[in-house]
């Protein structure tokens, strides 16, 4: 216990295309401190520098690096076994990065790396809804579909590390959707943000019905501009939530089968839509479950503050350092 | 070391809507004796009592009780958790049937049950193509489709004990084949051996092309007829297999984003098909991965004796006891 409240924060690192967020954590999931940087940086050495130079600001408001237990990072395509980033389409370095070793070089402290939607789980678990829970299924609805899947209380990783890519499930396997991953009929055209504002382009093609989506320019609506919309009892954009949640309620049902969870988390930008995404999701799901299951799967939403959620998430991997 | 010599035997017990067929196993997965009695008795404690009357004859042969570690079953709708079976349709005894506990009373020495896929899973771990694997998912292509999930060495029971019903996974959206789960589109429905024997009389009723098929009164053709056919040369019979495989590998693929496995392994009837049924699985299965998995995922054939290997399976499960 002496040895605990020696290392009372770790420091989580939530890394996007664009910035590098990252924050110094206590055990109860206050951020103590934040901040960010770039991530485009073409030179790794100079963005590692620019990381240490802000973040040993905080380590020295908090007491120096000796109450630091360790350094927790979700990047994307980071691999949780090998602790590098390994072949990200969207981060300015190529091949492989060994991002965990470069961290705990740099710093002196234990580091662990995984993708964004694995760290949003851990954090969930950790300071978030699903607290108590070993068994559950988190999905992040953001510009991508990502998800993390906790099974006996531990995330799953797979043979490899990269296990849990449930946004590229494929939920239409004739003339779906093209996807960024090159195949056709992901979950995430469908039910990413970007997927949402495909179906509203798709619909307010297809037909006449009045809409207040058909005062914005076709190919600039967003789905923000649809939740609007059905906010305001627009019945075409309230369309394009049932639609959404009909397609991703049936892609949980077949989940459900595969680990039999106590609870689906929602995750990121859509998951804020409240009942538009909820219910429909909730009755597609219910009505495509095997019977066993019926009525027993909570659905639930993230009870992390968004603004805080990737940096807690992140932080929580390194309490287990 | 000494205690484990002390006991160097598990009893496996595999049951089956008809029959349960049961034996005495040793650690390298030797079955010593072996039996079979009635499952179809509406007597719970007589059903159990023939079970000890013919297993008694073969624990007194290796030596009495004191040599045995432990039961484990396969049963339909076992319960690995509660150690109950729970509201099996296949079984004459309705309810709850508290199964683990009345082997244990029984024989007085531990039990433990799960679904037959499973132990199937235990199995191919302790003692077959998967010894040594972490990640792996077992298909059983029997009447119906079961399956097991092995992540870091432990099958995958889910919150509620059930985890695992790839077979009912939904791969048909529209229209799909009725399952006998009441749902439709089941991936079952195609890939059992009844769901070959459906696809067989589905294209021999769509169209004309002569196959040797056409000798067999329709509503009575097997999954057998159809791979007779087929290694006969017949075109037909061979395009069965190829779309039984592609719906399969389609799957397969889907499975691999959830939970990034070493390998496949399918067991059963089907799995008998060799080639026939192996090429379009790896094809399809290649054809529909996230490119991060093409080329790495094995498909194998289970490397137990079918005879033996639903009571190996059950009698893993004994070793951890």
């Amino acid at each position: 216990m002496i040895m605990e409240m020696e290392k009372p924060y770790v420091i989580g690192i939530d890394m996007g295309g664009t910035n590098t967020v990252f924050g110094i954590v206590d055990a109860r999931g206050n951020v103590i401190a934040k901040g960010a940087i770039k991530t485009d940086n073409p030179d790794i050495d100079s963005y590692i520098s620019d990381l240490k130079a802000e973040l040993d600001k905080q380590i020295e408001v908090v007491g120096g690096i000796e109450k630091i237990k360790g350094i927790g990072a979700g990047c994307p395509n980071g691999n949780f076994y090998t602790g590098n980033i390994e072949f990200a389409p969207n981060l300015p370095w190529k091949g492989v990065v060994p991002f965990a070793q470069l961290l705990q070089d740099t710093f002196g402290v234990p580091a662990a790396i995984t993708n964004d939607a694995n760290a949003a789980a851990v954090g969930e678990m950790t300071y978030g809804v699903a607290r108590g829970m070993k068994n559950f299924i988190m999905i992040t609805l953001g510009t991508g579909v990502g998800s993390g899947i906790v099974i006996d209380g531990k995330i799953v990783y797979g043979h490899d590390g990269f296990a849990g890519e449930l946004g590229h499930v494929r939920v239409v396997r004739n003339n779906g959707r093209v996807c960024g991953c090159g195949r056709e009929g992901c979950l995430e055209t469908y039910t990413s943000a970007t997927g949402v504002a495909r179906t509203a382009r798709e619909i307010l093609e297809m037909c006449d019905t009045p809409s207040a989506l058909r005062s914005i320019e076709l190919k600039s609506i967003t789905s923000k501009d649809v939740y609007d919309a059905a906010m305001e009892g627009d019945d075409l954009a309230k369309e394009i939530f049932e639609y959404t949640g009909k397609v991703l309620g049936e892609a949980l049902a077949d989940f459900i089968a595969f680990s039999a969870p106590e609870a689906i988390v929602l995750f990121g930008g859509l998951a804020k839509s409240g009942d538009l995404i909820l219910k429909p999701v909730v009755e597609n799901m219910e009505k495509n479950l095997l019977s066993i299951w019926k009525g027993k799967v909570k659905v639930l939403f993230s009870a992390l503050k968004e603004a805080d959620a990737a940096v807690l998430g992140a932080s929580a991997l390194a309490w287990e350092l």
